[in-house]
């Protein structure tokens, strides 16, 4: 259980993820209907449009995307350091153009906090330094370090901007550490000493192999402290979460639901099904049997790939409503089987009838 | 009161236009919060995807876009006479090439009721030949005699089609005549003398000056027998509707409330807006204070400009809902104002306060 500004949120939650305050066609009462608790938006993108101050002077986030239930926001530093183009990153912070319109920004830990503080989101992420894997160790060692200054310098700055009254925003310190256990596992042991309120475990989401990924996941959450929330940043697949919950993991978010079901993906207890296939011409069934989303409560495949064909953005709307649905029930499911005792057999029993077709779900365009 | 095998149509009414089996991004739930009634759907676009026996055999259109409210199809052939490239008419019937994949296509009335039967609607149109305007005497005459011809070969294959037992669908002639008053009158009298369940009158949408379109409009209407539902194609805008209504009409359909919505366009009580200007940029105000819909509800229009400029699909939901919503409210205050006979009035005071800017709405992409 976390407990935030905006509510409590049970745990292990998944966040889907509302890049641009909105996820993806889904209104707040699909959202709710969902079962979704806790939703993500992204710094880098609100930062550049509409802009922190003008949704600060629209009362913040909440009251702006017309959510009344907690949000967490990313730090930007992702989204800053995947730009395609000139990104300079000094001790100071990261230099880029905007995606929009070429400007030159600035992003650093102070300003990450401050846009932040701005959105009023219930958690708040501080400014990683994040760096594609492999890496040499020297460079690991760098970026890891480097993280953990710049982690010092938003927590001062999210201190310095904490209201003197009403609600604290809580913040979480992001643990980077790169491809090696060992240094993961340090950086993990040193950014614990932080006065905290939970952590980010960062850039596992790009570039390792599953098996290497979950080695530094474990070793990263096993150096974190065990009574405060471990968020595990950008994962992942329906297995992916139910091994991150083993692993100790209390928080997730991923795009995979939202930005596959544009492509005509869809989750279902077997596996992932992609709706253009032409054995869903004629089918009669639902997505999913179990699944208690509008779509499959009233629709057919043979209904959603006609959309899905034609160009319909209901079929994009439904098949991301169906597959939020699908991981947030998932997700229930794991936290009462939690407590019950009962999690590793929940796990085996999903995990012996999913099936990733070629082991992963088609990628994302 | 219209009935229907799927329930009874409050009238006046109107219809949202699902082109391709949906409307627009509104699920079925949305659209009974919308309070719409009646839907209309193309059966061109059907017919050609995913094929009037792929819903056949998935057990109608009902079924296949999950709505149990009525249906009312056209004939497919305003569309297939709106196509660019080659159209053949003969008295046969259209040869066509399908937009999707050019394949060689031909409509005939008989052709075009067997579809419908196939889709299952609660009213099916008989198929006309609708002529651009303006348009020489000789060649008015021709396609009104052609439509008249046409509309005994429909209905006499419509008979046939019919099931021995169970619910019956609806069936409505067109009323043609081009943009002469007295051959439109001619056209509703010998259209009158037809078998058949209401009527449909058809051309009206396209090319005409809007004073021009009325007198055409009333001088069909009046032709028709006063014991009929008279349905107006293709119209229009709210103030087209009131003026509509005060004609005897009884049943509308336009792609205004949903294609508009897409290019920004909101309808409120003082009016469209576009929802991409500056000044909604830091409006905290909902798109019209009176509507019930669940963008009016929650959503400011700087949130709706937001997503509209960063290409959220929840922007074209949304103002999709809320011009359906508009609508159909519209309509609701109508029926009110008839019951208390007190329609002159309503339609007077909404259009006092209602100003289309520069005469129209924002032209559609």
């Amino acid at each position: 259980m976390l407990v935030t500004p905006h509510g409590e949120v049970r745990t292990p939650a998944f966040m889907p993820v509302g890049t641009q305050g909105s996820v993806k066609g889904l209104s707040p009462a699909d959202l709710r209907a969902s079962g979704t608790q806790i939703l993500l938006a992204n710094t880098y993108h609100l930062m550049l449009r509409p802009g922190s101050a003008v949704i600060r002077g629209l009362g913040g986030l909440h009251r702006f995307m017309a959510w009344d239930r907690p949000i967490l926001t990313d730090s930007g530093g992702y989204q800053v350091l995947s730009l395609k183009g000139l990104v300079k990153v000094s001790e100071e912070g990261v230099e880029f153009r905007s995606h929009l319109d070429g400007a030159l920004e600035f992003l650093t830990p102070e300003r990450s906090m401050e846009v932040q503080a701005d959105l009023g989101s219930d958690i708040a992420v501080t400014l990683d330094h994040a760096v594609p894997l492999p890496l040499d160790p020297a460079a690991q060692r760098e970026a890891g370090e480097r993280t953990i200054r710049w982690t010092e310098r938003s927590l001062h700055r999210a201190r310095e901007l904490e209201p003197a009254g009403g609600a604290r925003q809580l913040l979480f310190a992001i643990v980077q550490g790169g491809g090696d256990p060992a240094l993961r596992k340090e950086m993990a042991a040193r950014t614990s000493a932080f006065e905290c309120d939970g952590f980010a475990i960062g850039g596992l989401s790009v570039g390792e192999e599953k098996r290497e990924t979950w080695a530094l996941a474990r070793a990263a959450a096993e150096a974190l402290p065990a009574d405060r929330p471990r968020y595990l940043m950008g994962m992942g697949t329906p297995l992916d979460l139910l091994e991150g919950i083993a692993c100790g993991v209390d928080l997730f978010d991923c795009v995979l639901p939202t930005r596959n079901a544009r492509n005509g993906m869809a989750f279902t207890a077997a596996g992932p099904l992609n709706i253009r296939n032409a054995e869903h011409a004629g089918s009669e069934r639902p997505l999913d049997a179990g699944c208690a989303c509008e779509a499959c409560a009233l629709m057919s495949r043979a209904y959603l790939r006609h959309l899905h064909l034609a160009g319909e953005i209901l079929a994009h709307r439904m098949l991301t409503l169906h597959n939020v649905t699908f991981y947030q029930t998932l997700m229930e499911g794991a936290r009462r089987a939690i407590e019950r005792g009962l999690y590793h057999q929940y796990a085996r029993e999903f995990s012996e009838r999913y099936r990733e077709r070629d082991g992963n779900p088609p990628a994302p365009a």
